[in-house]
């Protein structure tokens, strides 16, 4: 008998009738004699309904009344999917967040949880009961509702299975799994069975949209086995994120090919190269709200040095406003910058251990002419920006490069 | 000033439009040096659609979810209304039931509120809040969500009022008030300025169903100055539903003329009149959970009686079916009925203290050939039992009568 916590998204409680699939899922796992946690989200295009109806009231509705608002979507979802599963013959009981209590600090509409009263959930599952708790929501100290944001739903299932000490955190997606890269790009990208948490964060944060970040660092941090499976699949044994350590097999070199074309580069040329500069560039953008990704500052010489960074093009003209009177004050010789990049990334804890990674990648995309215009390394990953319009092809032949396609 | 709170039903919160009117009105009362109460239902077709999909999941949905379900109506209604009322610059705070507390009994979708605790609700009207409470919704000792069921966020609204001992509780709905009847019938129906809590009872139980029943009880034994009003209109008083020992002015002799027709009558003939008769007869009805409205019995003679009474017309069958085998116990002669009559009822605390109203009314019925067929009184209303087909005749020349169209 294990205890398992599941999260079901917005488009697998879509309908009454989605819903009812969900229910019948959890019966299976709950007749094969395990305890059951079902978390779930808001049923698809609740929220935005919700949303737009706060912003026909109030242009910038208040984030205390929003929450308040926002989080029946959930309420609803639990009530209808704890019928479902009495309607199968099932024990069941709902909780909103105040109600686990999942308790969080105050920011409304993107709330940190702090601490989870698990023994009320635990009471329930050993009368026989499967716990329905509605995602994405909590309370504060002083009993306020809070929401932790677009996507929290992952979080709070997450939050719920290291609370209660799950064996399992699985994650209902419309995806299957983790895949090495995007398949509508690269047909024969393959879904992987296991992935480490640090890969998860790379490929997350680079493109593959299949978990909430938050929720791969949360589950990380507690050390929370986590898969990822779809909802709308009967079998199917989806990908497990593992811990490093864990790892029974040999660790293929590479997982995946992340990508994205949502970012712009800047550079700026001829910057006097002495201590303190790299701030005088980067502050006034980060007082401005404004998020940088990839940062090259490479050797100087003369005493100048030319400093490059990427942000999320929606910044870009911005960026390039902040930088005119930052670029005169340091005595920069230019600003330059492009909003037509792609980066494609190649991720792989086993690229620690093995050598030669990046100069495969580069040999790869100069075999096909593909000029590289910024690189940048973590331990277990290698960012290249191009020319956007070559992204599908680098995409292609860095999968093909690194035998991607092939079962490991 | 004053501490007033007003209810807004479903049909004044029904939009967005609406509910930006309902906070332009609570405006007026707060600048007007006011502290102020809004308690709200869903907005109208909402519980509706909630329910809908509860019966998709479960014919007969439990009662613990439903409740969780339902209540997330109010629930964004108190959030927009709060939004909408800072969009006007004023503090504003939304509660739910279980923010308040408005603790009830377990009872789930029929609730009884046991107590409130008004100290948050107070602290912030004392900062110049406007206090924003979702009706019909409370929470039980364990922490569920519980609803006092259809039409219950009236009682929540005299409930708050009595707890914070309000100076008036406001209930907004789509008529501008309570009328001496139905104007649809009689176009020079008047609006009564004052009505006493007795006769709105009488009225409201006999069809004048502008406010619910168990809300009108509540205020009369917590001694709620109750008004009702309608959210469509500017301006107008309403009616002030007073306690009788408080009236400064003289009471009219008779206030209004009720009126339904979805009853039906049952007579049993040549009862043997003896103890227990009644029970014998009534006790099955009960325990068919079939509640019954009039009932008549007459002196009997040579041993025997008649025995009628009225249950809603779509229990009717249902209650020839029980009768059959207890007539038949108790030696009845026959069971008779009909499910085509009217209940008209003059309604009136003068009457206690002006002999000959009763006879009035029969004289004006006789008068239009109008045959009587059941006859009840209490201490201050008498109800007539007629031909369907004659009511609105019925209620015109007893509204006549009465010189109810004359301002007192």
């Amino acid at each position: 008998m294990a205890l398992i916590v599941q999260k079901y998204g917005g488009t697998s409680v879509g309908s009454p009738e989605r819903i009812k699939n969900v229910a019948r899922r959890i019966a299976r796992w709950k007749r094969a004699g395990h305890q059951l946690v079902a978390v779930v989200s808001a049923m698809s295009g609740e929220t935005n309904r919700l949303l737009a109806l706060a912003r026909d009231i109030q242009a910038h509705p208040d984030p205390r009344e929003l929450d308040v608002m926002v989080s029946t979507g959930e309420q609803v979802t639990i009530a209808l999917l704890s019928m479902a599963l009495m309607d199968l013959g099932l024990k069941a009981r709902s909780y909103t967040g105040s109600q686990v209590k999942i308790l969080t600090d105050s920011g409304h509409t993107r709330a940190r949880i702090v601490s989870i009263d698990e023994a009320n959930l635990r009471r329930d599952l050993n009368e026989g009961c499967v716990v329905v708790v509605a995602g994405f929501q909590g309370v504060d100290e002083a009993g306020n509702i809070t929401t932790l944001g677009r996507g929290g739903s992952d979080t709070t299932g997450v939050a719920l299975a290291a609370a209660l000490n799950a064996d399992e955190c699985q994650i209902y997606t419309d995806v299957d799994g983790v895949y090495t890269t995007d398949p509508r790009i690269v047909p024969e990208a393959r879904r992987l069975n296991t992935i480490t948490f640090e890969e998860m964060l790379e490929m997350a944060s680079l493109g593959s949209k299949v978990l909430q970040i938050r929720s791969v660092e949360f589950a990380g941090k507690y050390r929370v086995k986590l898969r990822v499976l779809s909802s709308f699949e009967e079998e199917g044994t989806g990908t497990l994120i593992t811990f490093e350590d864990d790892k029974e097999m040999e660790q293929a070199t590479i997982s995946g090919i992340a990508f994205n074309h949502d970012e712009a580069k800047i550079t700026i040329l001829g910057v006097p190269d002495r201590p303190g500069i790299a701030y005088q560039i980067l502050g006034p953008i980060g007082d401005a709200d404004i998020d940088v990704d990839m940062i090259v500052q490479n050797v100087g010489h003369d005493g100048l040095t030319d400093f490059s960074f990427t942000v999320h093009r929606s910044d870009y003209l911005k960026v390039l406003e902040i930088l005119k009177p930052v670029a005169a004050h340091i005595k920069a010789r230019e600003v330059q910058g492009g909003d037509k990049i792609a980066k494609v990334s190649v991720v792989g804890v086993g690229m620690r251990s093995h050598a030669g990674i990046a100069s495969t990648a580069f040999r790869t995309l100069a075999e096909e002419g593909i000029n590289i215009q910024m690189i940048s390394t973590s331990e277990i990953k290698i960012s290249i920006v191009i020319d956007e319009k070559y992204m599908e092809l680098a995409v292609r032949v860095l999968h093909k490069a690194f035998g991607l396609e092939q079962p490991t």
